[in-house]
């Protein structure tokens, strides 16, 4: 039978929607395709059409093999046919994006994309409700949202909020993304309920190196997955400015310092213009600081001058690195100011790559500009010969990073394959960082989606980190308390901790993981218990989402969702997402949205008022299940200098492998019996966390032998990107 | 008499036009500034006001004096007051802009710039006649414009090209970016003449150490200035990411040659993927530059592979340099590749500023997608072991490349004070590299503004450096021919030329340059007779446009015009665009419009053809007026390499001083009887120039003791930017 016909016989086919190019769009056709009766609501054939550059869709009741005939007398291929299988009477007055399901074997990602024709931006945001003044368009399908919503909306109440978290994953990762887009899916496009994602923007640099893209994959994803995958809005191009701005400052401010007498400094940091010295308002807060208030910069004393133009950097305390989105391992270890310029005040230091920056952690946990301004002042790039905290307040610089990081504190709207909306913004590191997607997009979102609405957001890595992190660091920088956890598991990576053979990426799975081994999955399981049990400490209902993949057996299916129940998740479904779009996922929505309904008895896991070395504790026993922690002399002495200059307080944000729940990658399921070691320990102050290493993490990934792009491509006459993934 | 008497009794004002706060617009305000005759062609009040924000505007005729009383009452500050003072039937269909010149005595460029609201960019883009799918918007005021739409308008004929120039200037700058915008001013807003600025886009990083912005200034600028001046639409970013990411490549796949056997590289290279290997497209064109023929991976020789596999990068002959937009002195020179897991392949090497990369040459000079992408793969990055050039495509790079560049091509719209339309396009260093805007850019705007219309761009530096390479570069590698030169002098670039102290930036200027002084400006019309002569020499009419200060006594400005049109100038008219905007500037616009008319004899200075050595000989003598050159070793070996790889007949850009018509900053007027040094010649192959140092360039600018970004703050409520000039 070919497609069509078994479209034609399936019952619960309402109609066909057909894409044709612009040249197949005769009036001959036009007659042909004329409803007989209501297609999903839509009576006038005129509003059925839309035009999107070249391709013209209309739609057609399944019974109308006229059409599908003539057009292939006219020697029309008929591309993407898609059935339109749910009646939706929406809430949000939307123009669905129908899902084209390519007839070709296989679809890259990119391919599947570019199938899609997204609406204009400027109407997807209509139809969520924001006004033309609260929207800046970024070309066609990309626009930043004003953060003056949060005023016009402040009394409407808040949606549900949704945590998509994962078992302890392979190094291939078990499919977080493309259930929070599956899920977003289903819930707006089939089950007429308003959703928001919310998702981390990716780092340009691996684009180009191993991992390809990161706008989810198959029929869940954000599109046009190339604008997501690069550029963007240029957040963290503006992320890179201000952090380098900064770390020029600190160099550039010791070379001044080292260079040249107090009198000299002051002379060309309080300079004479018009015959008056004068203050910056910057400055005078500096003074501030110092304990001096006089206003008139003629009455320093000769050691007030000095306590002001001197910082006194000890530069071999300097934390604040330089970043650039490329993946250049060559920088890992850097000596600069080797110039004669420089005079000899060469060091040795290091670029990360631009999201490992603290500056995109406070971009993700700021709420609004002025919180911004005030925690980009805060940042502590090293201490002065004292040990003291010099920060980029001391620098002077905090207004201008303000400036270069205005319009990157606005979330960027774009929209999923069918055409729900998605909230872009920031993406820190899930290690030396909190791995979560901004708080700002998951209010606005909040807000947006209405009381009965959802946002589905997403956290970095398993459970153990991503999740742990996002209850204890983000909803206490936001307020906000989630509604429900869904815990992503794939066959794969459970049959990984059940004993399964090593998974490493780039080479061909093992045939343990493509045939049916219960046993393997059984065992596996213990791993997926544990991570229920940890979302369970913080009081809010887990719904396992099970990722199928092809080869998964009904069997291996049954039996993960059984466990996943018996061990006290309120629901556990498989989801087909990514061959399936968002009707793969309804599923998962309907559990999602029973399990929203349920008692939420939502606590953090630790008080703040404890010291940092018994908050690490508590997360490494009850968390990871280490048996307890062993800190290095250089951590318990960070420990000691945070805690002496008074942040003692802040939340701890651990830096650990994802790839188990101890430090040891290699060891799967349920790790026990082991010391947690904690080699050193460090502070992002601006951004409110303490972060203890356990193990060398790296910030800055390399260049495979064959980087991505030997095979990315652009065509210069289509203009369209080829060989993203 | 109060301000608003004297235009009120001013017979050349029509109206007022009033800018009040939307609470302070009540209907008894209405009724009372209901306009009792006909104001500017606006017959309707409603017509008249345009809303921006919170701001409206209304016309009211100047005798509506009820009108002010009414709003001083309500205890309403009425802002800004400007004149209707023309009548503009305008070819564009134009909502001018009206300039509101503040009352206040000295208000900063971003203070101007934000006293006047630019109208929405679409709106603009509709008034040129650009299609909506043809624009691409960034927010309220920034839009790309898509190269489309050259193939639409490719049978409209070029409107007028026109260039400025300028004498060989001070430290200070003499004012071209402000005569290029006062112009377009004049032309548009004032003359009723279609017209469009181009001009370039300025490097962020200086915005926060000495300079400032580079948006023009006073009451000629490009707004939102701060939008000019910060990230624009994302172009520098672009440029940053392709070369970083070039760079890169470069050290990883060094490092992985150094430490695999060919068969381990060629494995990678050419993977098994599903039982089978495949050459990339990017491969199997290296093979054919190889010689090799086959197609299949399996067939080829070990010594074939061994060609293949490795490109024997010798680093020490490596010229591709990281590039940040940063002023980063600490990076002018540095050791990379120190960390472990690159094995002791460190090297020394160096961070430029983003604007000096050659991709922003590239984007400055390409005609087109297809042109850019054969460009990238051009870039010689470094020899072999065998001394022949390795290229961007042997590393298999270029389709990246073009992907990320995908978007920077596209010229940036955005507007003057007065509501003209202005292209901002790339801006390469006007030393390595050649200075000017995009061909791009000219070229969609000569067809923009139709056969009588007028486009005037901007060459970096005095007309030695900058129009020479304006022409011999970019007007050969756009095929353009200008219509007219502007030479821009200022009365105090003069002065020094005539023999006047040293003019240095942040220090007052001497009392030379503030009082009167015809012996010190006739002796320094020697440099303004050179530049006009160098003009000349490329058979196109100059028009001398005097920048006038308000020190300048009008003897001097008399003295100064009288002396260039003896010297052969078309015309020569002061210019007083800075403090009244285009209406400063009309004589100018007069002047270039019937200089527009004037016969053509336009010519390149050198034969492509002729050796690299005559072609540098034949710009040191007949533009600097050089007695000779002189060829250091390093130069002429790089010559001789540079010949023997068939690089010989691209066109030279000297990267030469701009502060001197020598290659001595200090010798000032017309220096004699110097032989000019070339220490040494680099080549942008991609770009397609080559270019002998004269003398060591700066390539990373350094932040002083006190940056700008001690002024520079944003106002968390407002958003606004503060302290940008």
């Amino acid at each position: 039978k070919s497609e069509i016909e078994k479209l034609n016989e399936d019952p619960r086919i309402h109609g066909l929607l057909l894409r044709l190019c612009r040249e197949s769009y005769t009036s001959k056709i036009l007659n042909a395709v004329k409803p007989e009766k209501d297609v999903n609501g839509i009576t006038d054939f005129n509003l059925a059409r839309l035009v999107h550059g070249d391709i013209c869709e209309c739609v057609v009741p399944p019974t109308a093999r006229a059409v599908i005939k003539l057009l292939e007398k006219q020697g029309t291929t008929v591309n993407y046919i898609y059935y339109l299988s749910s009646l939706w009477p929406i809430v949000y007055p939307f123009m669905y994006t129908y899902l084209f399901f390519s007839f070709v074997f296989f679809c890259s990602d990119i391919e599947i994309s570019r199938g899609q024709a997204p609406k204009p931006i400027h109407i997807l945001a209509k139809e969520i409700g924001l006004l033309t003044e609260e929207i800046e368009i970024y070309g066609q399908t990309k626009a930043k949202v004003r953060l003056s919503l949060l005023e016009r909306l402040k009394d409407q109440p808040d949606g549900k909020y949704v945590l998509v978290a994962g078992i302890t994953p392979t190094p291939l990762g078990e499919g977080k993304s493309t259930v929070t887009i599956g899920l977003v899916q289903a819930l707006t496009a089939h089950l007429k309920i308003n959703s928001f994602a919310c998702l981390r923007q990716p780092s340009q640099g691996p684009t180009f190196g191993v991992k390809g893209g990161a706008a989810g994959g198959g029929y869940s994803q954000v599109i046009p997955m190339e604008e997501f995958n690069l550029h963007l809005t240029g957040d963290i191009h503006a992320i890179t400015a201000a952090n380098n701005l900064l770390a020029a400052a600190i160099d550039a401010r010791t070379l001044h310092e080292n260079t040249q007498s107090d009198k000299a400094l002051y002379n060309r940091l309080v300079p004479l213009v018009h015959g008056e010295r004068k203050f910056s308002a910057i400055q005078l807060a500096r003074m501030k600081r110092l304990g001096i208030t006089k206003m008139d910069p003629k009455t320093l004393t000769a050691d007030e001058i000095n306590k002001f133009v001197r910082l006194d950097i000890d530069t071999s305390t300097i934390t604040w690195q330089r970043v650039v989105d490329t993946n250049d391992r060559f920088l890992r270890k850097i000596t600069i100011g080797q110039a004669n310029t420089e005079k000899g005040f060469s060091r040795q230091t290091q670029f990360d790559i631009a999201v490992a920056s603290e500056i995109m952690a406070i971009l993700a946990l700021t709420s609004s500009l002025s919180d911004m301004k005030e925690r980009l002042g805060k940042i502590v790039i090293a201490n002065n010969t004292k040990g003291q905290p010099v920060t980029a307040e001391d620098l002077g610089v905090t207004g201008a990073l303000a400036v270069l990081m205005k319009d990157a504190i606005k979330p960027t709207l774009m929209q999923t394959l069918e055409g729900t909306p998605v909230f872009v913004h920031a993406g820190p590191f899930a290690n030396i960082a909190h791995g979560n997607s901004s708080v700002l997009a998951d209010k606005l979102a909040l807000k947006l989606v209405g009381k009965e609405g959802f946002v589905v957001t997403e956290a970095g890595f398993g459970a153990d980190i991503g999740m742990e992190k996002f209850f204890n660091i983000k909803c206490r920088a936001s307020g906000l308390i989630p509604n429900v956890v869904v815990l992503v598991a794939t066959v794969r990576a459970l049959k990984m901790h059940g004993g399964g053979p090593n998974v490493i990426a780039g080479v061909p799975l093992k045939k343990e993981y493509t045939e049916e081994n219960l046993k393997l999955v059984s065992d596996g399981c213990s791993n997926l218990l544990k991570q229920i049990q940890i979302t369970q400490q913080f009081g809010v209902p887990v719904v396992l989402a099970l990722n199928v993949f092809r080869t998964d057996s009904p069997a291996e299916i049954n039996l993960v969702c059984e466990i996943a129940k018996q061990s006290g998740a309120f629901d556990a479904v498989p989801c087909r997402h990514w061959s399936e779009g968002g009707r793969g996922t309804m599923e998962l929505a309907e559990a999602v949205r029973k399990a929203a309904n349920q008692q939420n008895n939502f606590r953090y896991l630790y008080d703040l008022e404890l010291p940092i070395v018994e908050k690490i504790r508590i997360i490494a026993q009850k968390i990871y299940g280490a048996q307890d922690i062993e800190l290095s002399p250089a951590a318990q002495s960070q420990i000691n200098c945070y805690t002496q200059q008074g942040f003692g307080n802040l939340p701890i944000c651990m830096a650990k492998t994802h790839l188990s729940l101890s430090h040891m990658p290699e060891k799967k399921g349920v790790p026990t019996g082991f010391v947690l070691p904690i080699s050193d320990v460090r502070a992002s102050i601006g951004a409110g966390f303490i972060y203890p290493l356990v193990g060398t993490m790296t910030t800055m990934p390399g260049l495979p032998t064959r980087p991505c792009f030997y095979d990315i491509d652009l065509d210069p006459d289509t203009e369209q990107v080829k060989g993203l993934f």
